[in-house]
């Protein structure tokens, strides 16, 4: 571990994406703000316009911005904060010897403090409600929901005309066009989110909710164990290159205040945190030890450094514990396990629970969101969707209502294990539960078999929740039940929930979703390989796959590849099919005639029974 | 390469699967019957009996056996076959240059034949039909399906009462206890298949079916770019010991005929091949070149070595080739590319399809299952559930009534590349057009944006469409669409496969599936690190992953883990609330009283919303 007195040596990875070029889209009348994306150009033979995605990677992608981690990002959002006349900047609450740990004054075996420390926060004059949600309820569009629209639409607005749609969406409502009007009435009803802490300026700001982009969360933080916070603070600018949309810090040893400055100064994506994490650590690990004065002050010390969004566990009330008794993997949420605890030791209902309009207070005054914590998620496909589970939601339900109330923005977190079977019960149950608030869900795993794979294993779930609903995804690495996830997996992780949420925006029928899918594909058949590696989640690695068997330069314009050989390629063999066809007789052509086109499949399958006569043969 | 001088090197991995044993079960009343299992036994901490898994390994895992690559498995099914006197043994085909790719007498640059050559295959005699679902509808119970009632039952008799059924089948009929009856009864009516030709009786019998476990297939086989034929077999002995039901040999380049015959006289499982692949090499890979007789020709010669089950596109039909012009990605199957090149070019008719009935009789003088081929599957989101895909499927339909007027075993081959709310318009289609036939299909991948994790695009596909009822999901490597797999994408893409499956049979309800899930997330619980690493599907690299944080042999038994830290484990409060509210009053038990849990969850979730009152505190 770095010594205080030292400089802390922290190295990110900067630079553009392969093949990509950052852009900035200025909002349609408000040339100020400038909307981030990534703008993957193709090779000049496909003859198409470069393909813009979604970008989460902030400034390190940026060529034209210096990164200098012990300065942090630039406040992007400062001015519009400030502009809206409802905040002020007070004395912060003084760090304290428990925050990191019980370090001493010298924190001696700590890691030094951020240089650029904010000694004046904002916050909400009194009176004020600075969130997100309070706003759009006054009918008032910030330059949040103006930067929001403009992102999710992506290159919606210009291919308008070619986007056909198909897809389930089980009930949601995605709009052929976002507005920021849109965002606004969606904000104001509680369906989307923007966790946007007013004392973290540095935040792109970005949208969650069910008619929105599926979005992706990556969870890092040193543990008690092993970890350090310069590792931590480039796996954070490591998963939001790859595609992480919110990372949440879920340290738990020591320096977990320092450790979170260094993160949330230098993260252009909403930070996450379980404050009772480090309220713990401050008790010394001694859950009954906690008090409501600790987890209020602990509240305080992380909104004043800018947390976006706070995961309370304030649904583990205490009549619901003995659900848990007879369970197979009883409370698996930490926070929940805590809290258990807590509860029954005192033999009293959950502090949480209790002050819950109290926390309320604090989330407007700095426009942090609730993410209500599943503390009593299934841990295992065995206690799936049982009471313990549900009741626990019923809870969540009713705190969402009481936190509206106040305009605070609400999401509900999700589980955990669960059979594929049993998976669309949880989503029809929170969006009639908890007034359609986004839901906010750990896979789910489907099976409890493949430690190692787990990545997978949730990737699935993760994917079919997110189809019939579920607005964020929190990814699972390969190290999940087995230890701490490294860079690799960190990677892996993300790639892995980026591609379940695609495809979960696929099969919603989400109109821009498909695009990159068919640019990928027209590459692909068109054996243009740097374009098929660029357009892909994770262009390097496609490369390297591609070149552990065809090393050679030329075989990235070659036309096959080593799965099939020169030879045998069907791609190729098509495109032979599809010349021959064009210089054959029209007969053939009948069979695509524009009429044929618009049959119903019926029909048309009885004609390719009868086929043998209706086929026309060529004169010899 | 090998010289056919030298003798050739093969290296297979041997020795039990870390954690298990082989086990052999006999058939009730069939002793001489022995059915292989695999055991997994638990720490004595558990108290619990030994686990019974599923087993595809073979004798590569059996340490009572002595490995011979060069001498091939021990003919398991030899007597079985010919005690029911309906075979004839004849002098083979012989050799020729073609079927090696053209390699002149001294077969130069090839690699030498297997020495235990079969010179006298077995073909039924003249007027039997030796197929499995031909005994089926005679009412024969043959030993091949008394092998595959017991296993797959597993441990299912034994823990008959304990199971709970949970799931939801989609229309399937999974019998709580699988009877060797029962086998034939869905062998009869086509609803599963046993693949196994007579003349590949080391295979250990299996069933493919709806009713019967989600089974998987790995694909191996050099190409024309890479491998040589002693990793292909290694491959295939890797893919078995990670779970692969059955292997397909995809070569392509050379030696074709002498690299499987190794494969073959090697596997515990059945082989599939796609046999216009080597007919292509016959004719130097011109497609138009190719005969009914060159194509004859190749059938008999791949059923004298054992093929289990063929690829043959014969729903390829002329008039469905213009309806992919307009597609995306065209023809992708290379077995429909080469049909529909050879159909233009000749403007006629497939001549699978003009021959079927000719093919008919060959798969039953040896057993060997049609894989009905999709030749017109879509190869990108953009053309799933076209209509080339299901012009084709009609035919397959057609196809499958036809073979099954011969007794001949059919499975049906599907997609491919569909978006996650189009999968199940395939599965129902299917079931319905051809008849209950089982299902095999290639993923399908969800997205097309995730080259390099296409195992995973495909699993979250694979693990729906077998849920909905596919009864065999061939596996995708990470490698798919970038180069040729190796060992270690091999297994990567099996494992996937097998979680896939497993989270299938788990969300159909299968009795017995559940059981390893319990035992693993107990094994969690308890924190017997050894026992969820040996109930893993890959205890190998569960123990690495954990071993990279915590590589101390003390960290094994230890109760916590390197996520959270020996402080901090949610496992371990979990169990102090057990305790803490074992010795608590028996008011808070009041809320599992038998009668509370019998009661609807509306009914409690009104009692927990009034949980404030009915909780009685303890006095104080």
């Amino acid at each position: 571990m770095a010594d205080i007195n030292s400089p802390l040596e922290i190295g990110v990875t900067t630079g553009p994406i392969r093949g990509s070029k950052k852009i900035h889209v200025p909002v349609p009348g408000k040339p100020d703000i400038k909307v981030a994306m990534r703008e993957i150009t193709l090779e000049a033979s496909a003859k198409e316009p470069p393909v813009r995605v979604y970008d989460t990677s902030g400034a390190y992608t940026d060529t034209t911005v210096a990164i200098d981690i012990a300065a942090g990002l630039a406040p992007l959002r400062r001015d519009w904060i400030l502009a809206r006349g409802d905040v002020e900047a007070y004395d912060a609450r003084p760090a304290k010897p428990e925050d990191n740990g019980q370090l001493g004054p010298d924190r001696s075996g700590g890691v030094p403090p951020f240089p650029k420390l904010v000694t004046h926060p904002l916050r909400a004059r009194a009176g004020a409600n600075v969130s997100q949600m309070h706003y759009a309820r006054k009918g008032i569009i910030t330059a949040e929901m103006e930067y929001v629209a403009v992102r999710e639409n992506l290159g919606r607005a210009a291919l308008k005309e070619k986007l056909a749609r198909d897809g389930q969406d089980w009930g949601a409502s995605i709009p052929d066009y976002v507005t920021a009007e849109f965002v606004r009435e969606e904000l104001a009803r509680g369906r989307a989110i923007i966790p946007n802490n007013i004392n973290h300026p540095e935040s792109e700001p970005m949208a969650i909710g069910r008619n929105f982009l599926v979005k992706i969360n990556a969870n890092i933080g040193n543990s008690a164990v092993a970890s350090d916070v310069a590792a931590e603070v480039d796996k954070m600018v490591w998963s939001i290159r790859h595609g992480a949309d919110t990372v949440m810090d879920l340290s738990t040893g020591r320096n977990i205040h320092d450790t979170r400055e260094w993160i949330i100064r230098n993260s252009p994506v909403p930070i996450g945190t379980v404050p009772i994490y480090q309220a713990l650590e401050k008790v010394g690990g001694i859950a009954e030890d906690l008090t409501w004065e600790i987890f209020r002050d602990t509240l305080i010390e992380q909104a004043e450094q800018g947390v976006d969004y706070f995961t309370i566990h304030a649904g583990v009330r205490l009549p619901y514990i003995p659900l848990t008794a007879k369970r197979v993997t009883g409370i698996v949420s930490r926070g929940g396990s805590i809290m258990a605890k807590w509860c029954l030791a005192h033999h009293k209902e959950s502090f949480l629970y209790e002050h819950f309009d109290d926390i309320t207070e604090i989330m407007k005054a700095y426009d942090i969101a609730y993410s209500l914590g599943d503390g009593l998620r299934p841990g295992s496909i065995a206690d799936a969707n049982d009471e313990a589970q549900f009741a626990e939601l019923y809870t969540l339900g009713e705190l969402t209502k009481r936190a509206w109330e106040h305009d605070v923005q609400v999401m509900i977190e999700g589980p955990g294990h669960v059979p594929m079977h049993k998976i669309k019960e949880n989503m029809d149950k929170q969006l009639a539960v908890c007034g359609e608030a986004p839901f906010y869900t750990l896979g789910p795993l489907v099976t409890d078999i493949a430690p190692g794979y787990d990545h997978i294993t949730s990737g699935i779930g993760a994917a079919m929740i997110g189809w019939f609903g579920t607005a964020m995804l929190c990814y699972v690495t390969p190290k999940e039940h087995l230890g701490l996830p490294d860079r690799d997996d960190v990677k892996v992780g993300v790639v892995t929930y980026k591609l379940a949420a695609h495809a979960a925006d696929l099969a919603k029928g989400h109109p821009a979703a498909k695009l990159r899918d068919d640019a990928l594909s027209r590459a692909r058949f068109d054996f243009r390989w740097r374009d098929q590696f660029n357009l892909s989640l994770d262009p390097d690695t496609a490369e390297q796959y591609h070149d552990q068997t065809l090393p050679a330069e030329g075989a990235k314009t070659a036309h096959f590849c080593s799965m099939c050989g020169p030879k045998f390629c069907s791609m190729k063999i098509t495109q032979e099919v599809r010349d021959f066809a064009a210089k054959q007789n029209a007969a053939i052509e009948t069979f695509v005639a524009a009429e044929d086109a618009e049959k119903g499949m019926e029909e048309m399958s009885a004609k390719y029974r009868e086929a043998g006569d209706l086929y026309i043969p060529a004169a010899e």
